[in-house]
């Protein structure tokens, strides 16, 4: 009810100071009325952002020294922090992105949710990965000597935030909670579209750094000219790894620098992806209408602004898959157009859906409505077939928003031809029956080379954040398939081996002692062996009987 | 006693087949004659090699499927292989490499042992990573999905055989024995300092292949001219992954090809090491002499040419480590230099050696005999001061041979110093005593950040192929810190998650389904469960009381 009202600053903070930026200055803009927002926000230059990775470099070793408990208790602290402010941030990311509240109070959801979800992994501690051989002094030829390998913080870590999850994807997103679980200082580049959400967060986080007694330098949030000070901050020596979730074109180009630093780091970027959905013959003998639905409900979601929406979809040539076009046709129709997250981004998806309405071969085929703010098109859904779809590349490019191409296939042979012809994605969908079995087996293997996630019989879109969950995939879906930017898995990209030999105990880090003071699972000698489990003594003699 | 004796073809093995090149020959040399070897190795071109790397595409989805049993006795096949002509393989490596029997019959004894370890990392499948998230139809505000991770190979491998070890980082050797392992295709680009003794070991291979009824494509043995096949077979779209160890300007410019391509895909490069040693003030108050023998022999080892030499120790100045470094010359006078494995890497260590000499405040303070043979240099120990190895990086420069620089420090503070402005190391090595802990304790995070193995009271050679083991470490140690070329973790640089969301039981694959037929560990909610646990069920009646 009582919403607090945080007066921003219009500045970055580093290492717990807010600091004003020389190099200029931007502005949040509503994107539903193209109005300007206030304040606006300067933008620090390179010596500026070097304050900021320098105080990470100083904040890595005693951040990564944490005690799981005081880790876990800092993570969930920026959770109660953002949960103390949720209303604000609600109202202010609607202004910035034109998201719909309900939707922005789920994403609200999740980003705590995610906080929480690290915090019980860091207490769990299996992300160690820590494994013993203990010395054996009789071994032949050779005696083998002690050896114990853990896992350990990469070190300062480059985030930068997505356009399109002003929360889950931003200041305290995924990227965020796995670096920090994993023990990594964060520098987090705010996403200039929605500069105030990420103040008020990026508010909590210090705050929560602040709280639990943290070196200031665990976590700084900055402000700078797009891609220049992007490229300086990949750059910066102290930095370790990057987090992004954006564009192919910028992705890339933080790979490249990456790559060309005199100590190349690993990229973690999230990009490309068109989300393949195969709707095999035996799927269209149930609710066409439902499946329709599905679809459309799916595309147009947060104005297709989705990284898993539904870009493209293979439906059966012939009768069924007429009926099923046409029941898109009917399912749009009710569609309005929603407001797009920027003018930009409302800019370049007019581009692209005038480029793919000019190839040759492609036809629309349904519209929805305009909507009645600023920047809220029309969704589209274009229809073409497999022979023109493999011939033209610019059929499987992304159209970031409510844009969807039907590409019609005339056999089962025609359709994995088009699967293996694709580049990679995050999640490839298949909606089937039992009687469409055998030609899934055939397409499953040729799915999982191109996808990080394959679904039966539902929507890519609401990615389920817990442990089993992949939200990665072959380039271009990111720069790196041996990863997920979504779930528990996301902490291990931060992390890497460490081998102790015959080091004395005394010395050893916690984890690797031999007494086990964090209670951890270890795998010994080859076999996991769990903290927790039922010990093999036999139970004392009052216990029977 | 009787080897068999192989008729070398001197011809690539592609996916089964001999393959003469057509881009012209290279020849093994005897290095401690300079003596030219029978037969010539025919170089094959790029249009070759793409039939090496399309049958590897070919190979991928039947191999990658391959069922535990199969799969590892696969592994085995090939270790059998191998020692039925075992002496056959020794005779001829002795004779391009230089390197002495006892060596040679031990680095055999490492590579079946780590195709015999990876048959059992095989057949006991925590590498699969498999994780479950069964559905909560029930769950608030939405449902849960079924979801289920697993880990599947990358496709097709290229690897490139190291000079120093001709069959533990060579043909059958590490990379390649991970790569089968994760399930991966290999293409196999021979090092062409050792031809000879590749066709042996590709034959054991190609054999087994055959043998276990498996595609040819997983396996393929190509020469090719240096650098260029070698570019070629990176930017191969057939080839996922890369594993080689190396020079680091060879290394980093697989980096970049692999940067470069269309997709990027990882490269695993081992590549530069000087691997310091700390000796602490502690450790002097023992025995010096055996102190110092000791850094010889690990030094002088092979020749030097190990990827862990010690080519840097810090010893203290004063007294105590003057002491030390008359006896490094005491011990070092003994020692005669041994065969090189190639003239060209006698000539760079001659180089380099003379560099190092060249600079200013770097003394030669020990030196060996020459050896008996040719390209069996003298092996040489410089000294320098901390000062000086700060300000001049060619201090830091790996020497790859029987060369090493003893830095002295003056306090515990400038050896901390040393240590933070290092590159990256496969090895960190520490001497010390009780009372050094504390000098120990500031050195031991600062470590951490730069080498991949940490040790004590030993040395950095002799590397143990475990569970535990870490042959890995930053830039320029390696391309990829997050990874390890020796030991059982090896294998997860080839595997990539994929996740699977409301799939049928029927459709999914083994590792995934619900009755676990492979009776894997698995990650159930978060939590381990092993398929060897105590069931949690009461005992039956009969077994109480």
């Amino acid at each position: 009810m009582s919403t607090q009202t945080t007066t921003l600053s219009g500045r970055s903070i580093i290492a717990g100071h807010e600091v004003a930026g020389s190099a200029g200055t931007t502005r949040g803009i509503d994107p539903a009325t193209n109005a300007e927002l206030e304040p606006s926000y300067s933008l620090i230059d390179e010596a500026q952002l070097a304050g900021a990775t320098a105080a990470a470099e100083d904040a890595a070793a005693s951040f990564g020294a944490l005690d799981p408990e005081t880790h876990a208790g800092f993570l969930e602290r920026i959770a109660e922090n953002i949960e103390a402010v949720g209303p604000e941030i609600v109202a202010r990311a609607g202004a910035e992105t034109g998201l719909p509240e309900p939707r922005l109070n789920g994403e609200l959801a999740r980003t705590t949710g995610q906080l929480r979800l690290f915090a019980k992994v860091v207490r769990q501690g299996d992300h160690r990965g820590v494994r013993i051989e203990p010395a054996l002094p009789g071994r032949t030829p050779l005696p083998r000597p002690d050896l114990r390998q853990r896992r350990i913080p990469l070190g300062p870590v480059a985030v930068f935030g997505a356009s399109n999850f002003p929360l889950a994807f931003s200041t305290a997103g995924g990227d965020t909670a796995s670096a920090l679980a994993a023990g990594c200082p964060v520098v987090f580049k705010a996403h200039n579209a929605h500069p105030g959400t990420g103040e008020i967060v990026g508010r909590a986080v210090t705050d929560a750094v602040r709280e639990c007694g943290l070196h200031p330098g665990v976590f700084s949030l900055v402000y700078g000219p797009g891609a220049s000070i992007g490229q300086a901050l990949v750059k910066d020596p102290a930095i370790r790894a990057v987090g992004f979730t954006g564009s192919r074109a910028a992705g890339t180009s933080l790979m490249a620098a990456a790559a060309a630093r005199p100590e190349p780091i690993p990229v973690y970027a999230e990009m490309s992806s068109v989300n393949p959905v195969f709707v095999l013959e035996g799927a269209l003998r149930g609710d066409v209408e439902a499946l329709a639905r599905g679809y459309v409900t799916s595309l147009t979601g947060s104005s297709g602004q989705l990284c898993t929406a539904p870009g493209l979809l293979f439906a059966p040539a012939g009768e069924a898959g007429e009926a099923f076009v046409v029941a898109v046709e009917r399912a749009l129709a009710d569609a309005a157009g929603q407001t797009m997250l920027t003018p930009g981004i409302a800019g370049a998806w007019q581009e692209g859906v005038e480029a793919l309405g000019a190839q040759q071969g492609v036809d629309v085929v349904a519209r929805g409505g305009q909507g009645p703010t600023e920047n809220a098109p029309a969704p589209v859904v274009f229809e073409s077939d497999v022979p023109t779809f493999r011939a033209n590349p610019v059929l499987q490019e992304e159209i970031f928003g409510a844009a969807s191409l039907v590409v019609r296939y005339a056999s089962a042979e025609e359709l994995a031809d088009a699967a293996r012809s694709m580049e990679g994605q995050l999640t490839a969908t298949l909606h089937l029956a039992e009687e469409d079995h055998r030609t899934e087996s055939a397409l499953l293997p040729v799915l999982e080379r191109k996808a990080g996630r394959i679904l039966a019989n539902g929507w890519p879109t609401g990615v389920d954040v817990g442990d089993a969950m992949v939200h990665g995939g072959p380039f271009p879906a990111t720069s790196d398939s041996r990863t997920t930017s979504v779930g528990t898995l996301a902490i291990e990209r931060f992390l890497r081996p460490v081998a102790y030999q015959n080091i004395p105990d005394a010395l050893l880090p916690a984890p690797v002692q031999q007494a086990n003071p964090w209670r951890l699972n270890r795998r010994v000698d080859g076999a996991l062996q769990l903290a927790d489990a039922p010990t093999q003594e036999p139970a004392p003699e009052g216990d029977r009987a």
